[in-house]
C-alpha cells in the first residue's frame, strides 16, 4: 500500500515571537511526508528542489524511509522559498516573502514505478497540474486534495475541472467560505460537495476541524497545547497522518475517515510544538497512540439519560 | 431543587443582515431563566426594569414558570436598552448603543424565599454586586460566574475578589485571554483557575466550548446549523441549561459538568435559530433530548485500534 504526494519542498524563513531561523526544510510534501511515513512504508514524493537544496535535507527525508525517486532536482534552478512572521497569539501569519523559484516552470512527471499509487495526495498546486498528475496514476484508490484562495481566486475554473476527481477536499475555513462563496460552513460544505468531492474535511486551526461525509458531519477538537513554538506545517501534517491512517485502514468509510481525523490532528499537535518539522523526525508509535487516545478522553460526551422534563 | 438568576431583563434593538427589530425581550437573566426552566420548576430571577416595561414580557416570562419575585419594578425608571447589529457571517457584532438607565443604581435585594437558593447563576454585572448576592444567600450548592472585558479593565480588583467564591467560571475566549493576560487558552485557564473558580468554561462561538475541571480537558463542539437567525442570548441560554442539567442533576462531577456543557450547548443550538428569544418560548423535552443526543453523534471518535507501525 502506497501514499503518493505531490507537492512542495521549500525552505521557510520563520519567526515566531520565541524563535527565528532561515532557510528550513519546509513545504507540503516535506511535512506530508514525514507525518505519514510513521502510518505506511511506501511513501513516495513528487516534488522539486533547486541545486541550492542541501544533501542534509535530502538525507532527513530519506532517513525518514520516503521515496525521492519523484523529486527533481533542478541543478540551475533555486529552490522555492516561503518566509512568515507569526503574531503573538499564534494564530495568525503574515507571508513576508515567496519566491517561487524552481516551482515557476514545475510540470510534474510521476515516474513509472509510481503509477499504481494507491492514495494520492495533491498539495496546493495549480489545478491544471493536480489534474496532470491523476492522468498519470493508473487507477489511485482515494484521491485528497488541498488548495488555497490564490487558486479560487485565479484559476476558479480550473479549479472546478479538478474538484469531480478527488474524494476527500482538505481545506480551512476561510478556503470553504471563499470557495463556496457561504459565510455559513454547513451551508458551504453542502455547495462544495456539489462541485465533486464526496468528503469535505474543514480545518479550523486551534478549534480542530469538521468532517462532512455521507449524511454525517464529525466534529474532531484539536489538542490543547500549553506550548506552541511553530504552526508553520501544521495543516499539510495533519494530511499526511489522515493520509497514512486511510492507506493503512484501506477503507474510507465513516468510522474509517474519523480515526483519520484523529491521527491527522494528532500529528498536526506534534509538530507545532517544536521548531520547523523537527518534531516529525523523533516520533515514536507509543507517542502517537497515546496522544490519539488522549483525543477520545478530550471529546468524550457521557451517555444522556431519557429526558426529564422540568 | 432551584435555580437563582440574577442579571439584566432588557430591550434588545437587533439588527441582523435578515431582520431587525427593536425593543424585544433580553437580557441575561431573560435568557438564562426561559432555558434554565426546561429542566427545573423553580426557577427564580433577580433584576430589575422600568415602568416602560410591558405587561406582555412580564407575562411571557410569568408563562414560562418563572418566578419574579425577585424583579424590581422602578415605575419612575426606564428599563435597560442595548442595541447591536450583526455582520454578514453572524460571528461578529457591533454594539450600536447601551442605555444602562435603571441598571445604574441597581442594588439587588434577594427576597427571603430566595435564600435557600441551589445554584445562583451571577450575571455578567459589576463584581461588587455579585459579592453582595452571594453575601444574601445562605448556602449555595453551586456557584456560577460571567463577566466581561468591561470588569476586567475597570473593576479588575473587585473582580478577584469574587472569583474565590465562585465554582464555575464562564467566560468567552477572549475574556479568558484578558482575564488571564495569556494568548494560550490552556495556560490562562490554569491561571484564572488559580484565582479561585475549580472549573472553568470557555464558550467559544460556532467552535463548542472547553471545559477544565479537575485534571481534564473537555472539548464540546458547537451544533452545525444552516440557519442562524440571530445569536443574541446564545452565552446566557448555554449558561441556562448547564445550570438546568445541573440542578437537575445535582452533582458537579466532572462526567456531569461535561453533560451539562451538551446540555448548555444544545440550548444555545435552538436559542439562535430564531430572532430573539422566540425559539425558547415552545421546545419540548422531545426536542431537547434529541438534539443533545446528536451532539454525541458528532463528537464520536470511534475506538482506536492498537496503533500499527509503519
Amino acid at each position: 500500500m502506497s501514499i503518493l504526494a505531490v507537492g512542495t519542498v521549500a525552505f521557510d524563513s520563520i519567526e515566531t515571537p520565541f524563535e527565528s531561523a532561515e532557510r528550513v526544510l519546509g513545504g507540503s510534501a516535506s511535512y506530508l511526508t514525514l507525518a505519514a511515513r510513521y502510518f505506511c512504508d511506501d511513501v513516495r514524493l513528487v516534488g522539486v528542489v533547486g541545486g541550492d537544496f542541501p544533501e542534509e535535507y535530502l538525507r532527513v527525508l530519506r532517513d525518514g524511509g520516503i521515496d525521492l525517486q519523484g523529486l527533481e532536482i533542478d541543478a540551475d534552478g533555486e529552490t522555492f522559498a516561503w518566509s512568515g512572521r507569526y503574531h503573538y497569539d499564534m494564530n495568525e501569519r503574515d507571508t513576508l516573502d515567496t519566491q517561487l523559484n524552481v516551482l515557476q516552470s514545475f510540470e510534474p512527471t510521476i515516474p513509472a514505478a509510481y503509477h499504481d499509487s494507491r492514495i494520492v495526495c495533491l498539495g496546493n498546486l495549480d489545478p491544471k497540474i493536480q489534474r496532470d498528475v491523476l492522468a498519470q496514476i493508473d487507477n489511485p484508490a482515494y484521491v485528497i486534495c488541498d488548495t488555497m484562495n490564490f487558486w479560487i481566486e485565479n484559476t476558479y475554473d480550473s479549479l472546478c475541472e479538478t474538484l469531480p476527481l478527488v474524494d476527500c477536499l482538505v481545506v480551512n475555513d476561510a478556503e470553504a467560505r471563499e470557495l463556496a462563496d457561504e459565510p455559513n460552513l454547513v451551508k458551504a460544505a453542502d455547495r462544495i460537495r456539489g462541485m465533486g468531492p464526496e468528503t469535505l474535511i474543514i480545518k479550523k486551526g486551534e478549534h480542530g476541524a469538521l468532517l462532512f461525509s455521507g449524511d454525517t458531519i464529525f466534529s474532531a477538537p484539536a489538542y490543547p497545547l500549553e506550548d506552541i513554538q511553530d504552526p508553520t506545517g501544521a495543516g499539510d501534517t495533519f494530511a499526511g497522518g489522515l493520509a497514512g491512517h486511510l492507506v493503512r485502514a484501506n477503507r474510507f468509510d465513516d468510522a474509517t475517515l474519523r480515526r483519520a481525523i484523529i491521527y491527522g490532528s494528532t500529528m498536526a499537535s506534534f509538530v507545532v510544538e517544536r521548531f520547523g518539522p523537527e518534531r516529525l523526525l523523533n516520533l515514536t508509535p507509543a507517542r502517537i497512540a497515546e496522544r490519539a487516545h488522549a483525543f477520545r478522553d478530550l471529546a468524550a460526551i457521557p451517555e444522556l439519560s431519557a429526558f426529564q422534563p422540568a
